[in-house]
């Protein structure tokens, strides 16, 4: 593996409250998956960042969640497959409206906590959600941790044409099955753990599950969580892994049509 | 004045709640003002207005307000010009979706409720609001309340080159200053009188404000009211005035760019 | 049986939009279910079925939600239990303070929607929100579908000491397994059919299941559901009913401490 | 002066949201205003601080806020009275539900934000939250910036026979009118600066406005803001010369009435 994204959850404070090491993460990495308002952020936090994503040169993607701002999102919901369609279409369509003003072009979509959660196995909302996707999306592109063989959506998406990106992740354990294993509040973690797994990837292309079994990973992302306690720290130390092994660092590349130029 | 458009507020249901005579009034209509999200609509109601509304053949504008559902938007906020904006920019964008995904492009802007109001008066609010507009529409138009010269947003709009479609109101009453007297609960309206003040206006170019002093109104288009208690009497009572006046009911025409073909 | 309380869950208009035939329900029934704000109701909706009540001289509980007013809380979210223990204390001391401030007490708790269906099943949920009743309830009781012995919060609140108060539905439909089908939408039911049901439920304490079977049900309050496209005429066909049976329809009563006078 | 109360606002989390030093600050004060979940809180966040104060064995008040999660309720909206005083009502009854829950009794009310500021001149609104304290309240009592002369609410509370407790406040500024300055988003204070206030005050009874004109405050109570970004130093630095002073801490007596033991 010669280069590597790192994208990050961005853009996750409201109103008064706020949340995540943005402004030292952003010039970090080099895709931001920036929430739409319902889980979090609001029309002011989009466009605060938004604007850091163009400061910073880094493309920017839809993180789209349950409308449930009280539990950030990280609680499942039972919604019909219209209603995951309708609210991917709404929050994808608010953000492309500040990307737009800002003369830059939606790059992906990544489904947040619990909405994510379901997509992995809900085959009703993962095709809803992947109709969603290119139903807004000028270039659709869905992120995903990785392997995503057996999900729902990442199977939806495709089967309907849309190019997956996997994920890799370092801050969070894996399951035997290949599943991260999603916190409901975020904890510290060691960034000499975190380093250690990044490096092992990095060489072998696998992460080792909390039982001890080797999981195959094939990932074109890194995912680094910016709300955990020490996540600067933690970004700090998976860039340092990857620049002593030679990769580069750099944004998935989408191919764009010429009649995007417009949006 | 040989042809004239006819918009209408509508999808301002929310989840279970049902408000309006949307089935009825959009056949009837020429353009739809949808709402999107703030104020009323949701993500499923808006996108079954936009698949009404394409049935019906009409064009549809947005029509964003104040992030208030139990005030339903008609409660004034102290919000600060960047506030505006961002409202404007994220409830737009999020209606742009749901035309696209229908492939439909958005026609105009209308605020809605207090918003309106605000922006008929708050000068740094209107120049944020302008900026929205033209940041987010590919071909901007905004609607207002005729005569809309001493008013803050459409001043402000043509100062930025967006275009202004000026309104005339038959279910609502004008003061002394030509400015219509907004509700914050609809009351029933006889549709004698409703017919009255159209053909007035269709013969004369006029409306008579409360105390009987004739306001000149040069209108692109007749708001009707979904949510009135007989709305939809109120709608035919117009439309057959503008028959026996000889009137041809048609949305107003934008001039499209060919590059939003695209959108 | 010779009396028997009929309720219905009320008070769940939402600002600018209405639900419910409350008007001309309250005179009917014994007992209000007041939505507390979290799927329906707000402060003022609250405070007007409170006084409605007050001057039909029916007795009120609480009919607290889940925080989903765009789901109506009919959708299911996988909560904690102090979760569902902080909304029940919450919603039911707002409703409490509406009932204070009209010189009335609290009747009962009578979960609403998707909280209701979780409740019938997890035992965790179900005990915290058990906790909730006797912390906030001068006299607690519970409102619940009979038969209830399978079902969790029922059984958690007859072993906290709370005493539960089975209801009878004739207009939804019961399984096999002597559980109601919630509707997530109301649809007209005929008032022939709810009639029939409730004579054979006064003349033999049994409702009939979908496939036939015939279920036992042991009842002190009739649920008549307000929302329903044609509520009125169901709940004039069941009172009619019970007159012709000659059973006298009043509240379920509550022994009051002493001390309560002062709350 | 030999005693005085310190009031801090605290509880103003929301979900994954953390504000505020409370875990801090409650340990070093004798009153808690806590948010009621419409500007800040929610039950959960609610019934954490009602249990944070009972282990401190600290009075807790009611610090309700205007419906507005987004501008942490410090944006004015046009509101009638009813619905000041049944949002005053409702949140006032939902904290108490918790304090019933923990054996505590409600201690005062103290408006939060833009409600405070509304309420400080519109008589209509004042009027209407007076009422809803002495419905909601066993034993009524208000908090308020002094000198409160002038201010509807204080007047309004006077008139209806609530006792007002004056607050004095040593990390804002006041006005020549002897109005507190009230900050959207708070900024660091210098811990001198505000040491220095607190010492003039305690040995002459006034502070000094923007102009440098003294006012004279009749205060039975200290605010403290908990959300500045350094409110442990101001709380340290100003408790620091109340002792230096020969001052002692202690909350504001409320005359209990005997059946309020029931509560």
């Amino acid at each position: 593996m010669r280069s590597i994204d790192i994208n990050c959850d961005c853009g996750e404070s409201f109103g008064n409250w706020s949340l995540g090491a943005d402004d030292q993460l952003l010039p970090l990495i080099t895709t931001a998956n920036v929430a739409c308002g319902f889980h979090g952020g609001d029309p002011l936090v989009m466009r605060r960042t938004v604007a850091m994503a163009k400061a910073n040169g880094i493309a920017v993607g839809a993180h789209p969640g349950l409308r449930d701002l009280e539990g950030f999102g990280r609680r499942q919901m039972r919604i019909t497959p219209d209603e995951a369609y309708a609210m991917v279409v709404y929050q994808t369509g608010a953000l492309t409206a500040f990307l737009r003003a800002a003369g830059m072009a939606l790059h992906h979509v990544k489904p947040h906590g619990a909405l994510y959660s379901m997509l992995n196995v809900e085959d009703d909302l993962a095709e809803a959600v992947a109709r969603a996707i290119l139903d807004t999306c000028p270039t659709p592109l869905l992120y995903w941790p990785a392997p995503f063989e057996k999900h729902a959506l990442p199977r939806a998406a495709k089967a309907a044409g849309i190019p997956v990106v996997g994920e890799v992740y370092f801050d969070l354990l894996y399951d035997d099955e290949g599943s991260i294993i999603v916190e409901r509040r975020k904890t510290e973690k060691d960034p000499r753990d975190v380093a250690e797994r990044a490096r092992r990837f990095m060489r072998s292309g696998e992460v080792v599950s909390v039982s001890g079994k080797p999981i195959a990973i094939d990932a074109g992302s890194v995912c680094i969580h910016s709300d955990g306690p020490n996540a600067v720290a933690i970004a700090e130390a998976v860039i340092g892994v990857l620049r002593e092994e030679g990769v580069a660092i750099e944004a998935v590349q989408v191919a764009r049509k010429e009649t995007d130029r417009d949006l």
